[in-house]
């Protein structure tokens, strides 16, 4: 994929990732991240909060395992993607968009926090290897060994995840 | 600062990162991150390493300490920060010009690893809270001696706006 | 402002920008831009169009008044800006979110086309200069009122250090 | 290329960009761009310059010519790019690194400046549609020889939608 609009955003999850698999397997995980910006105020002297961006995220194959599997809801995370659009309609006929990060990669914040890291053998996740016939699989991914991302088996037949 | 150029990095760190402090007491880590794209070539339809961007790395006080904690050589990590250059002279007296990272927020990859992440409680780090007269220090960090932007551990009240 | 999220978008107007004041005269622009990502599908060895991100974008003063003049339909741009997000309730009283791009800095591309650029002096803007109350004028903008960073026209005096 | 460190700079060109032609036919145009932070002195009240940043910039086939014909020095530019590191050997025989910029995507900042955009018809350009043997040229660019992405002038019969 070329001419995606790559983003990174700093910032807080809401709540606990929500881990799901595929009919084939293939695992992703949801969750939203805000991200508060702060203004300095000169008259004060003081910083304060700003009005927060929230931003939904999804993560495939093993790394949605991973986030699952060490964030919890406040977890302060840094997270880069690619933004993506998305319309649908409601049941009640009306057409809506919502903007998505498609994460490439994340990581827990050491600003405030150390971690204990642990790496994931290749081929351990319990979605991993599955039969992908996938629509949405970016053909391009240069992590070829893995599950593609994106993708599952076209699977997703239920409404938007809020 | 304003009109500083941020960049986000991921890759790997080419060692151990080190920790040193100022005569005041801040704490100071320097690391280097090695990011190598991928290649596709068509003709063998394989992906192929590219050349590797080395780059050079600051992080300060608390962060600092988080960092040389958690991370270590090989560590794959997801990086942000501003991209600053620095002159100085050789012992030879030949001006040279070096680009380093002044990194604001970094947390290691959750692609192919776990991680437990333990909270560092405020004021607990060796050199926090002290004199900070350290040169490089960024002086307008907005999160300098304030809580967390966007809450933390689980300060969250409000559900997201959807 | 501090932990924005900043972004840059490619893309091209769907539609020639909106000019508008603001009660104090101040110059605001609106625009959206299409981002269309390109897929590279390997079977058939072709580019083919992804589905494309529409961001609206907004963006103040002098510049504003420049999109204006500058830009129309169609016109391929680069954008950064900090991506925000706006709630309001529709005439039916539904709580709808939009995310949008607070513009910093924009210019045509010209990856297919050339420009003739005219440097605008100072003040001389219809509504530059004049009383800023406007709602949603950055108010921390540091070049708001000052010369432009780096110099401008041909004030270098130095060589790059390298 | 997967993951490359892609960054958009704001600057000002130092000097005219010099436009060159590979054997082959390619053009080829080099630049540097000075990007000039600003510090709010909080003691002061005022912004004053931080330290420039210079990042030497190349771009290939006809936006090379583009930018030939488009930018001169001094001029304010928006650019987004690929960082790139190059190791070569002083006369000397010394080891030297150098950071460069692979553009993308280029424009003049509409910041302080209005500008009279001209599209260029495919395959006017002197080097362009040739022979590319180009040693840097990215082989893998998708709008090598294809239209632009999201159309160009005009061609959106939908509306974005909302």
């Amino acid at each position: 994929m070329a001419g995606e609009t790559v983003i990174t955003v700093v910032g807080n999850l809401t709540a606990d990732p929500e881990l799901r698999f595929t009919p084939s397997g293939a695992a992703v995980a949801n969750f939203t991240v805000a991200s508060t910006p702060r203004t300095f105020d000169r008259q004060t002297g003081e910083w304060k909060d700003g009005e927060a961006l929230f931003l939904r995220c999804n993560i495939w194959r093993q790394a949605a395992e991973n986030v699952a599997e060490t964030l919890t809801r406040g977890a302060r995370v840094i997270v880069q993607g690619r933004l993506r659009q998305r319309s649908f309609e409601t049941k009640e006929g009306e057409k809506r968009t919502v903007v998505e990060l498609e994460v490439d990669e994340i990581g827990p914040s050491l600003r405030y926090a150390t971690a204990k890291v642990n790496k994931v053998s290749r081929g351990s996740g319990s979605g991993g290897g599955g039969g992908f016939g996938g629509g949405g699989a970016p053909a391009d991914d240069p992590w070829g060994s893995a599950p593609p991302a994106g993708g599952g088996g076209g699977g997703f037949s239920d409404e938007p995840p809020f």
